[in-house]
């Protein structure tokens, strides 16, 4: 029998996404998708690409029985899903967080970068991070995960064989990422229109971006102490994708690519490329997989990765539903398999 | 029991789709894909979205066995498949060529537009033209079918409904068509660069265009008589994706959005948008489905219809899938309940 | 001595356009830039671009001395600059309205398109309508000049050999038009995100747009009495460019390509192609010039135009500067001698 | 009195954006532009945009006259220009070479990297590396400027200021460049189709690229001793630009910002933008300026410099007319005062 699944915010690119994801999953019944705006207005009207595979309407949030779900999937602007969140697990339902507010342990870390209070911080202890190939464990029994931000995904699996390993100096990585447009969301905004954003490319939030913390955090648990991070987004004229490209110093000899196959062996949704390779975003567009490749340029100490993924799929709605398949005991990959699409 | 599929020509753009679509039909078995210049490389080391999805090699076209799967598609240039359909079809094997060779039943007027003599005129004669929504009973027990052409396909779909209900002046009929790059196909060319064809627009094959005379032959054979057609293709900087704008002339008065509401009410792969609708190709991309509105600009005497599909798909590989399952009996939107990818 | 300028209304695209062709103008001293909402800012701060070329910054409307300026040019949204022409032409002030409000020249009839009532109808009345290829010797010593539309400036120079030659049927002519995204102005609008509009195309206002009146009203000028046309607008993925397709019926013989080539001999500004030819909107980015081929497909009677403008020069800034040059007795194509950017 | 100016090699991407600048520019005559394959063909027939502007027909090298030159650029593929070099010297003409066969001094080092013998040794060490902004004396007295790569444009003036002030550790030097693929040239190939290389990012090269050992005797010059950098190239679907994102590790305190202004102070083509920016490559498209941001993170010890350049123009045809105006003794800007085309 098919879990009931609501979903909050579904105007935005994670929410649309998370609905041609839901639609086709087999262990999934679409109960609810809220929009205060659009309550009332049929689904597929705003989004015709779901005319056929989504019949639901828009509920209001108060009305569209979301304590009745199994699971609620949170596709909303940062800080409304810790408002609601309490109640929800009170009545039994989980929740799965695709925003930001149950990411960073440290409350105080949390309150700096994202400017408000936190709501729940008893539950943001709890929360478990929702990167799998690192929580599986505590992901299967979790009542609420945090499901990691794009540019944390692809940095984080780069880097992580390499710092688990212990073969790089973790005081000074440096993360260059580069990410389509539809990271930005589905907001009215002057500078992620076409005419601004397509034909241009620039770097942003260069002193400080909220997936510093992030990523650092993550890093560090892998580390066992703090690492040291330089971050560094830029915008690119694609609609999807992140390409993170990571620079590292080794600091003792080994067999990288060995390295990088051995940890991501048995991860579905990890692709190790054969070495020498330079892995395109496109590769990986529309589905959950997040594939990496790993140089030495030139024989010298510099380790190079190469992480792309589909910032919607696994860097947002794909990775949701794989937690998804994890707290529910899905097979893990149930749903998600998708054969990129290329061209 | 799974049939056995070969594709001939599996390096091009209808090739890596048919893939896609093939991988997860789950009533087939990919048997062969043949290239004669790739024999031996794994089809996943061209086309890296394919990884652990496909895990065939290219196979010389000689050794590939062709003879011994149930269908083979032909994603090969137009002259190549009229070489080896008569051995093929003499074998028991049924064909589904994505290119021209078979689409005009007129051998003159073939052997004008494509430049060369015909191998086989009497297959011509034979072969079924692929438009599921006009010849589905006649697809059903086809050996061969004549895969429709991207243009061909949104243009037909868009005047059938006008032309069968006989309320448009059939002599003056104008189909202004836009299409993504992918149409040229995987070929190193100038024009059809990135620097080329980004952030340009410009029409071409104006004074006459190969699918002229395949539309204007299916929709003669609709009107039961010479149709007259102007036909003009542009080139637009997308990917993937059709945008067929149409244009007739009534004469006589009908309620044009029950008439094509009716037409079409039982397609699963034709979806007519609600009154004052605007398809957007990205509503199909990725996906096996034609949407289209229809208009009557200021109450005037002209009809405009807008139809889009993605010209991978259902212009190409997966029309050739929807063919196929009518050939062996499936059902026929079995491996094509695909969800636009969107955005 | 240079001629004093203002601009209304200077951060949009037809502003910072505007700017960039008047920095580089041998005749002209930029004298203010009005912004509301950015008094104070340097312009060059909004628009790096202009670093080095305009040292200005935005001036409150009311302080900016706009009176003492020879010219001023609205670059503000519809229904602002019919506020303050009629004193700034009372100050002997000249105008150039890039917007629409002077454009129509039967107040009922702007008034139902732009849904507001008309703040100064007798200057409606006095307003030359300012394409130079048409209107040119009123443009010499127009005060207020009513700047066209960019489709229209596509649409009509495309049809004006046709019907001033009077060989078409003026009564059923059909524009399929194409628009980059700029075109849609530089407002926070989800439509035109770059994850919206990106990799899509659509048509939108088939129904009715209000370019359609403003060509209606120029083609049935020239025609000498009431044309008939279908206007159908189309958005491309294309930051700058037009693209229209016109379609006519020839009603009598005719040698098209030396009608089109004899209209336009004296034109620096429109260059009809060599026959045969495609024109492509690259090759007119951020030019002035508008290209036109003509073709007779198939022998038939149908005529196709093909016209290719940059919807942001010889469609809006550009072409303000040829009217300026005109009105103020300087060389036509002062400021405008622009070499296309290829690629 | 005009020089007389030749251009082997017209057909590609740098050679008509030679075209564009040298067609407005005062002081230049264009003589002849050769094209072996092409000659006798209009260019403006290749190029439309050239229309109106180049009325020279592509002319067969050895009829092209160039020895009568007084200056002749190569816009030609690796390996060309040192085959006609010497006998244009001797004939007293002088030569920019857009491609590298002149930009490495060491011999064995050019021959490593272009995998070809080097057929005029003695000349590469008379040859000027053109890079205006370090060797602007040498350029003015040089028979023979090679004319810089477009990465190394970008990352060299990024550079330049930390290591002639000694402040950062010159062994451990990151370049992450990001090129449109205009970079790529206009050459035949799949992986540069629009279908490819659009809605797609990728690095490649990371092994190795030729612009490697550019940069490294540029920087190693500038140091006084040899650098240690790690170079990584990607692939970005522009048409245009280069953005260049630099990480350096700090060995002592500096006023960062006062160090960039400083050096660029009198630099007209080379832009430091306020403390805090974030460079966008199209405030730079079509022009020949560099525009550089500087930060320090976190206010750690990494610094990342932010280094935008149209790779058409100062990374490539514009620096060429730059160092042309140099060795002519033109104002350094002549033809260049080019204002960006935004949007």
């Amino acid at each position: 029998m098919a879990i009931r699944v609501g979903i909050v915010g579904g105007t935005g690119y994670t929410g649309v996404e998370l609905l041609r994801l839901l639609a086709r999953h087999p262990e999934v019944e679409l109960k609810a998708i809220t929009s205060r705006g659009d309550a009332g207005k049929l689904v597929s009207e705003m989004f015709p690409s779901l005319r056929g595979h989504v019949d639901l309407r828009f509920a209001d949030p108060v009305e569209a029985g979301l304590e009745d779900c199994h699971v609620v999937f949170f596709a909303t602007p940062n800080g409304i899903a810790m408002q609601q969140v309490p109640a929800l697990l009170a009545a039994g339902v989980k929740v799965i967080d695709l925003a930001a507010d149950f990411r960073l342990k440290d409350e105080a870390v949390w309150e700096k970068w994202y400017g408000m209070p936190h709501a729940c911080p008893d539950i943001l202890a709890e929360a478990v991070y929702g990167l799998p190939e690192v929580n599986r464990a505590q992901i299967r029994s979790a009542r609420i995960v945090a499901n990691p931000g794009c540019y944390p995904t692809a940095v984080q699996l780069g880097f992580i064989p390499l710092i688990e390993a212990g073969v790089i100096d973790s005081e000074g990585l440096i993360a260059d990422a580069k990410s389509g447009v539809s990271g930005a969301g589905r907001k009215a905004e002057v500078h992620t229109l076409f005419a601004e954003s397509s034909d241009n490319f620039k770097a942003y939030g260069v002193p400080g971006h909220r997936h510093l913390p992030e990523i650092r955090q993550g890093l560090s648990n892998v580390a066992g102490r703090e690492i040291g991070l330089t971050f560094v987004p830029h915008l690119t004229p694609l609609i999807r994708g992140i390409h993170a490209t990571l620079y590292g110093r080794l600091t003792k000899g080994c067999d990288l690519q060995a390295l990088f196959e051995e940890r991501y062996a048995y991860e579905r949704f990890v692709d190790v490329l054969p070495a020498g390779s330079h892995p395109e975003t496109r590769s990986v567009r529309a589905s959950n997989t997040c594939r990496i490749a790993v140089h030495r340029p030139q024989g010298g100490d510099t380790v190079v990765v190469l992480s792309v993924i589909d910032n919607l799929v696994k860097g947002a709605a794909g990775q949701a539903v794989q937690n998804m398949n994890l707290m529910f005991g899905f097979d893990e990959s149930c749903g998600l398999e998708l054969v990129p699409v290329l061209p």
